[in-house]
């Protein structure tokens, strides 16, 4: 039973007052004595925002909490992807402890939920799926983890990655991945025919990497518009990056929006820095639903990253040069409740009868708190304090 | 006498040595015995690098450690410019305080130098000079401070302006600043003419703000080499932001960086996130000398940014899309060496006989210590501990 009385704290940023929790759930904010044998907290006035959803992230890769991994090879992205799938167990990213890391550490920043590609390829079969599924299950009441079948290695040019791809639904993971269609499998229509047919069979929505720019990512978009649209898998479809959004032709882009608006596409963004991304500003005007993810952190692709989605907000918000309060607070947005709006999660947010999945801001107003990144004072998930001052109440392995 | 035996630490990440300092020189590298009456540091194998600094900032600007400052008006360069210096006084940026904390903020990170540009303008005269020239006495021994005469408002538009400015120049201000000569004063060759015999005048280097993107500021650009052959300026001119080497013609940059190399112009970037910038690998290939900065902090016109040169890597390496640890080194020697080399900083540098001025960095390797911007363990200027566990000696104002 999380019953929680959580005195003193500022709804988004608005009227202190007292947030009153009954089985998981908030029952009421207002002033309220606190009942028999119920755990009491003082939130010293601080913000209470929803969870923070970190929608695109890949708890299976991550360096974190391991000796530093050196990495002079040459950046090409095949070679990248070849030599994870390679090399990963050998170097020690086990998945299911790198997960626990990666995981608890946004859990101590304020993350109720993630979204997680799982890579699945020939080599490792389920092995990275069940390493992070196990993580899923010790982290049920810390963290909510909802997995990716995700084929890194691609899916025409890996012979063997659809059977696996079919057994991981069977299994459970709720979404299907997939990836640069043109650019790592040479064969569109052929993997993309095939993922909208795995999605259909097993009634999962899909999420695509697409770093695919200007108009090879166009083009890729529009081949998979038309399977949306035969499909009927409107609202079902959600694009990875969306880098060819970026790209400098303003009406062509415009028309790709339009698309994505009508055919309820969500676009997940990292704000990725030496990249075109979409404007997540354009995109809000459009109606498009979009969420943000930290993406891999420190892994064998690259060292940067934090597992905080306030970090990841400053990234996405200084690359869309965002400066005004009311940007601050649409990037705050993105990283809460339009995560939730891409993983299409019910009771979520901060009303009576939703999920007590909150956290604690630092910070005088949300803008202040994105801007800011401090340690989050508390972390609540479903009614039981999660993380103190930084530190989750789980250790990390 | 600033004489101390710093034990265990790795410079540059290498073999674990003791450093010797005497007079706040550095006298040797190797394993030494206490002197008596010496202080004596433990590095606790810590690696040991040259003083970061910050080559392009703007101490007298920051609201660090103020109330949070809403900002919700127009994005428009002009109205930024004008209203910071009709309110900045009323908002309560005193430029005394201010950059107190700016500057106590860079060296608690490690930083050891810092070229400042701060604003001169009718409105003020030289008075937010004179703040940061007293921040600067005051913090004698802490960090060293260069003070840029900076035309904010604009040069030609601003009458009143080159009388302060040569005043300014007179009473010590080491460099001559100046601000996109077509985009703010409207009349490149008024304003490039007049500032290029103030700094002869004077015997000054300048630094020029150059937001201007594409052509534009390829073209002042060219007209800056014109005045830098005529006047005899090869290697006393640097170029702020430079971002019309981020426009996307391969030739035409490369053109412009064959100029800037052989007439020694420096650059000096900031990474900023949502422009186009200078690659700094194909500066670095070119042989030009490269700074980094921090730019304005928690400003009137933005809110990002924290007084700290590894945060400030952080966004130059994510910007230029640099992941190798040979490549993090490369943006760690941008905010540190890269600085001096721009600043002409004389004994700047872990050899014997140079000040000493350094930092201890946390991380295993050079790379770790960039990407980690884990608290710096300790903070040596000129033989002096200033900062321990990012804690400066001074306090903030």
């Amino acid at each position: 039973m999380n019953n929680l009385l959580l005195r003193n704290v500022r709804p988004m940023a608005g009227e202190t007052c007292d947030i009153l929790i009954r089985d998981g759930k908030i029952a009421g904010f207002g002033t309220f004595e606190a009942e028999p044998g119920m755990a009491v907290e003082d939130g010293s006035n601080a913000i209470v925002a929803p969870g923070l959803i970190d929608a695109h992230t890949h708890l299976d890769k991550t360096t974190w909490g391991m000796p530093w991994h050196v990495n002079n090879r040459a950046a090409v992205l095949r070679e990248r992807i070849d030599f994870e799938r390679e090399h990963r167990l050998e170097i020690g990213i086990d998945p299911h402890r790198q997960s626990m890391r990666h995981a608890i550490g946004l859990a101590a920043h304020g993350a109720s939920h993630i979204r997680s590609h799982v890579d699945i390829d020939p080599t490792h079969g389920l092995r990275l799926v069940e390493g992070v599924w196990e993580t899923r299950e010790k982290l049920d009441g810390i963290i909510d983890i909802e997995i990716v079948a995700f084929p890194q290695s691609g899916v025409m040019v890996m012979p063997g990655t659809v059977e696996l791809l079919d057994e991981a639904l069977r299994q459970g993971c709720e979404v299907l991945g997939g990836i640069d269609p043109c650019g790592i499998d040479r064969d569109p229509k052929g993997q993309l025919d095939i993922l909208f047919a795995l999605a259909t069979k097993h009634g999962v929505p899909i999420d695509i990497h697409l770093h695919e720019a200007g108009e090879l990512g166009a083009f890729t978009m529009e081949m998979m518009f038309e399977r949306i649209r035969a499909n009927g898998m409107q609202g079902k479809v959600a694009i990875s990056h969306a880098f060819a959004l970026g790209m400098n032709d303003y009406l062509r882009v415009g028309k790709l929006i339009d698309e994505i608006a009508k055919l309820d596409v969500a676009i997940l963004t990292t704000g990725a820095p030496s990249a075109a991304v979409p404007s997540i500003m354009r995109l809000k005007e459009a109606g498009v639903r979009v969420g943000g993810g930290c993406d891999g952190i420190r892994d064998t692709w690259g060292p940067w990253g934090h597992p905080d989605m306030l970090d990841r907000a400053q990234v996405i918000g200084m690359k869309n040069g965002l400066r005004s309060d009311r940007d601050l607070e649409h990037v705050l947005h993105i990283v809460s409740q339009g995560g939730a709006d891409v993983m299409e999660l019910k009771n979520y947010g901060l009303k009576v009868g939703n999920d007590a999945d909150f956290t604690l801001l630092a910070g005088q107003t949300l803008a202040h708190a994105v801007v800011d990144i401090a340690t989050r004072p508390l972390v609540v998930k479903r009614g039981r304090v999660v993380a103190r001052q930084g530190q989750a109440v789980v250790e990390m392995p």
